[in-house]
């Protein structure tokens, strides 16, 4: 998407083989700032410092470490090697996995002399991949948008919440969730996003606004506990939030937070859709509250925030006393109950057994 | 309540007729810090600048000031001029103008040289009824804690989750959401308390986790986002929230985010308490979504966020991009529907108007 006019990726290539550039997340939303990759372990640590983010980005970039590591030594112990380095920067990333398995099947057929090419193609294709299927989440939910503001009328601001980050930053380009908005946007609907800041980390707050403020699409941050208030006074049209896993039956684990947005959007008869790419569907689990296993973070993601002083400089800063403990649960799980819709790059389908077999035949057991 | 071992009110006399001393809460949970109050300007801008805050604080501290007007100018120009500053501290603080207008009721049918001496016994009066009133609510809750921890077996730990501070610091003792939790601490019961950092202002994990960590009560801070997810695993045994103003149908207004807690506590079986002087029932109100105003504060108290930085320097940080803007909608109204029941200082009651006009058969029209 768009930044100071300009159409980019989060991730591009720069010299074929050679040079891969991101942009470095960390700094945003205070300062924009695009780094070069060059070396494998360049990769790694862009993935695990979180200068990319996001499972599709991470995947992507996982993938162009691999082919900077076949430029700097093709060998089958190198091949291990980085495939192993890569995969530690962050263990828990099914995209991470599902690239770096790409490589593993490709490249040890191949002449070493030939690996670096091939990985370096691989690479892009996977990028081009991420960004077609992002796109047609978005040309999927533009359906729904459309729909519902004929349904409403067809006049006026069309209001949607989100929560966290499922923007372009998270993915390679258009993002999950937000995919709709840009497209919605695009196509002349005015669209005004509810940005939920997203504590503890401030996904919302630092790069979705980011994000949507350098398109140009209208937007308002929120603290995560207004949006209850918001859906009660018929302020929000439609909620679309992206999703880390979801279960065969339609559970959706998401960032902290989403059921509550979810709870209420069913208490006030709002849309409640999630977005994802197949892929993130995880067909071995039934029930997402009882089966998936809750991340628990650094206390200090909560007990300190980080931001811009008056006086230009970043800081962290702590908001709790000397004494008090804290935690930080990273997901919850919203019961598919509470999902109106899942909006795939297949189609849009309901949250539940039936609806995503529908759309994922090949999965039916 | 105790902070490092010794008992404290928020307010209290230290010389009389002349000297008011109070904690300057604006420093919390950072720096401890005591403020004499001499001079009504300065018990004025003790509320305007917020070094008091919490409804029932504020009337007593509007209450010391009338004192200390007197003790300045007892003239009948001074009583109203007094009133006036006193009053425009904060105009929407309904104990505020109570304890005026109490101040207006007994004043101005004594002699001048009365006057300085009427006012600080009856604010001293003002703050020995608040801490009555607030014991009671106490008590009340003590019962059903006994009860709901008595029904699991009486054995582990009882976890109560709690937004915003409805403490001692918003009282001038035990506090009215927090009163409960003190008995029940006091009374042996192994009490954890959750605490919602309360954004955009951070109450809880300023305020709530400072005077529980001073009194010594377990308990630990989490993001608004948590208490969805730690109610579907079975974490929170009980909510109890405090209120700005309860209609008389029992809906309750109460700070942004209360609304999706109750939710949550509706959707996984957790009883969910109001705790609420009965001085703050609006009996005129029936429908507390339709009819009650909600303050839109300043953007700014979302995208600033106020801390210590690791060198120790108290700095504001700002967490938003340039350009995005912010909304900052200061409460939410929680239906009675969702409510379990109302803990008050004449008992606990259901959440509806038979329940309260049971209570409070006076105000029965």
């Amino acid at each position: 998407m768009k930044v100071n006019g300009t159409p980019m990726r989060t991730i591009w290539p720069v010299e074929a083989g050679k040079v891969v550039e991101i942009i470095d997340q960390t700094r945003l939303p205070h300062e924009f700032v695009t780094t070069q990759l060059t070396t494998r372990a360049e990769a790694a640590h862009a993935i695990s410092a979180m200068l990319v983010r996001g499972a599709p980005l991470i995947g992507a970039t996982a993938a162009y470490g691999m082919a900077l590591a076949m430029a700097e030594d093709p060998s089958d112990a190198n091949l291990k090697a980085a495939h192993e380095a890569l995969y530690a920067t962050r263990p828990t990333a099914v995209n991470l996995r599902w690239a770096l398995e790409e490589m593993a099947v490709l490249l040890p057929g191949l002449a070493p002399a030939e690996r670096a090419a091939a990985a370096w193609t691989r690479a892009g294709e996977i990028c081009d991949e991420d960004v077609g299927l992002c796109e047609s989440i978005g040309a999927h939910g533009l359906g729904l948008i459309t729909d519902l503001y004929a349904k409403r009328g067809g006049t006026g601001v069309f209001n949607i919440l989100t929560h966290c980050n499922a923007g372009w930053l998270a993915t390679v380009d258009w993002g999950t969730a937000i995919a709709p908005i840009y497209k919605a946007h695009e196509a002349g609907i005015p669209i005004h996003v509810w940005v939920d800041e997203t504590r503890p980390r401030n996904q919302g707050a630092s790069l979705t606004a980011w994000e949507l403020n350098s398109h140009g699409v209208p937007h308002t941050v929120i603290p995560d506990n207004a949006g209850g208030h918001l859906m009660q006074h018929g302020e929000v049209d439609m909620c679309i939030v992206g999703t880390d896993r979801t279960t065969r039956t339609g559970d959706v684990c998401n960032k902290i937070g989403t059921y509550l947005k979810a709870l209420a959007a069913k208490d006030n008869g709002v849309p409640f859709y999630v977005a994802l790419p197949g892929p993130t569907i995880d067909w071995t689990v039934r029930d997402g509250v009882k089966e998936i296993p809750i991340e628990q973070r650094d206390p200090a993601e909560v007990t300190r925030i980080w931001g811009k002083t008056d006086a230009g400089a970043l800081e962290w800063v702590i908001i709790t006393p000397e004494g008090s403990q804290a935690a930080n649960h990273a997901f919850d799980v919203t019961p598919a109950r509470l999902v109106t819709g899942l909006i795939t790059e297949r189609g849009v389908c309901p949250a539940s057994e039936a609806g995503l077999s529908g759309l994922y035949p090949e999965k039916r057991t």
